[in-house]
């Protein structure tokens, strides 16, 4: 097992907190037991999750007298909303779960930013711990805190800036992940290669194929390295007023695909692939990156098996729904761009012709 | 107009806040000039709010070249809820207001903790202002940072803890505030002398009668005296874990009083006001307070115009709605009770004869 430490500032004891990443940890109790001292939490899950690990967590917490209430949530991208975070505010009152009990989110991304969400505002704030069981959310989304829900308008748009007490990223559980699944984590594993550590997209490369196949080591290795990378431009920008905008190289188009077709049509590391595509294409027209580095950012998301090109919403639908982004500062869209593979810039004067032309010659119909 | 400083911790640019307290200064812009960069705010207030103060300060702000989005919610605490919430976060988007888009809170306390929670959760936290216009929202809720909405299963259960960046309290706003409001208000600058400041308890008394003929001079010291008491506490306790608790007389019993009847029923300071009563008599009950002391308690109550009789839910309700608090720890409830007029403290050993024996003798059939 690796852990990696979070130090976020300057008062260790409330706000620094462990990754845990190994093999088999999912029922290791003893790395959680600093957080149970009332003997009861509740388990946030979905109705995909629960039937393969939800009674593996009970049962170990059962050993360790530790009482559990389980949630189950309906699975999809399209249920992270408000009234399916209602369900989990009801089940904590009426099982009358108290401001000691934490929330335990046992699942993907969007089970960990619901419970994330639930725990930042169930009675103003209980302890919330991750144990996430696909790819994207073990190397991306348990990570850093951002919890929330989607709004009609746009993704994310309502949550909170709430950090787990631990993040325990059992790497067994992907045994189990749909292919689809574990190429939309892959997604996010590339993204830290292209914003700021070339060196990792180098071994991406070289390793794909491991990684496709599910090398326990390989896997391990991609989480490992992910959630350092994620955790050092966390502890620089908690709350993304800097740094931190750069981990969302494709989150602008991607968002905007997501909204555009429906939540959960799209997976959303599907989404970020199709949307860094677009964010290198600009970056190229912004003459930031050559030519050869757009074939071979599109050719490692190939590999992967993940979508290339964006649909074709048209220029005006995208620029319309990116206006939403939570980025845009004074009226004026911000993106992420890449200055070389492995450096990513945060830049708000992109021209709209260079955006326009982007749009049009790098959608699907093209 | 006088000012006070609410210091939360170590890093003061981000944490610490003024209270600014005097006359006519809602037009004083000025005193929030520094949040405005942007030069666009929202404004979130209420249908009996909007029609007496909205345009004084828009108008303000519009001189200083600040555009304003104003959104008007229905009037009571009924309507604190998400369905509420929802009005906001919708108006936030179609207007496309960004994160640095500060959200002014106009109105008592019910708009000061719903735009709070919108503030603390829209795009993960955006600046806040409050510009109370009650007296319970003057003395008690604008300040300290707990935001929220009710649910059905209990009041203020899903909220964050979210301070604002400045509070601007206009004593002339309470000219037009109704007579049963401006009591209600009462009853929480009432509680800061009972729970630690039996000076001010005893300057409650002599300058009842001018409180409640809306004397200028004396509404602005008892406004005055009360932040200074609530800014001590949050500063030594922002997230409850301690001292903080101690703002709760009464309102264990108030909430279940607020809850059984129906939210808006009785006010908020209303509710209070009777709870606080029970937790006289609790402490009487508990060998704390004497009987002279809880015969002085009431007579304030009355002096105010206050109900001092609890409605008779029977004991069961009570104990049942109370289990919901927030306080409740390892299943036991936890009431603040007086140990001497000025002096309250936790108490969780209360044992049930000395509660069923309040809650029959003292409720409004005895």
């Amino acid at each position: 097992m690796k852990t990696i430490t979070v130090d976020l500032d300057a008062t260790p004891s409330e706000r620094s907190y462990p990754i845990h990443i190994g093999s088999a940890i999912l029922s290791q109790i003893e790395l959680i037991m600093t957080h149970l001292p009332r003997k009861r939490v509740a388990i946030v899950t979905n109705t995909t999750v629960a039937p393969l690990y939800l009674e593996r967590l009970r049962s170990a917490l059962e050993k360790q007298d530790v009482a559990s209430v389980p949630i189950i949530l309906p699975d999809g991208e399209e249920y992270k909303n408000w009234q399916t975070l209602n369900l989990i505010f009801d089940a904590l009152l009426t099982n009358r779960c108290e401001r000691g009990t934490p929330v335990i989110a046992l699942g993907g991304g969007v089970v960990g930013d619901l419970a994330g969400f639930a725990a930042a505002t169930y009675l103003r704030g209980v302890p919330f711990i991750q144990y996430p069981t696909t790819l994207l959310a073990q190397v991306d989304s348990s990570v850093g805190g951002k919890t929330g829900i989607n709004h009609p308008l746009g993704k994310n748009m309502i949550g909170a800036f709430y950090q787990p007490r631990a993040v325990v990223a059992d790497s067994t559980t992907l045994e189990t992940l749909p292919e689809r699944e574990l190429r939309a984590g892959i997604a996010e594993i590339i993204k830290y290669g292209l914003i700021r550590d070339s060196i990792f997209l180098a071994w991406i490369e070289r390793n794909m194929t491991k990684l496709l196949a599910r090398d326990p080591e390989v896997l391990i290795e991609a989480i490992y390295r992910s959630c350092r990378n994620k955790a050092e431009v966390v502890e620089a920008d908690e709350h993304e007023s800097g740094v931190r905008a750069l981990l969302n190289l494709g989150h602008t188009f991607g968002h905007a695909i997501e909204n555009a077709l429906g939540y959960g049509t799209w997976l959303h590391g599907e989404a970020v692939a199709a949307g860094t595509i677009l964010a290198a294409e600009l970056s190229r027209r912004m003459g930031m990156i050559s030519q050869v580095d757009v074939e071979r950012i599109r050719s490692i998301y190939v590999q992967a098996g993940l979508p290339v090109a964006a649909p074709d919403l048209g220029p005006e639908k995208y620029i319309d729904l990116m206006g939403l982004d939570k980025k845009v500062a004074e009226g004026k869209m911000r993106f992420i761009l890449l200055q070389q593979i492995g450096e990513a810039v945060v830049h708000s004067g992109v021209p709209a012709e260079a955006l326009a032309e982007t749009l049009l010659e790098c959608t699907a119909h093209a």
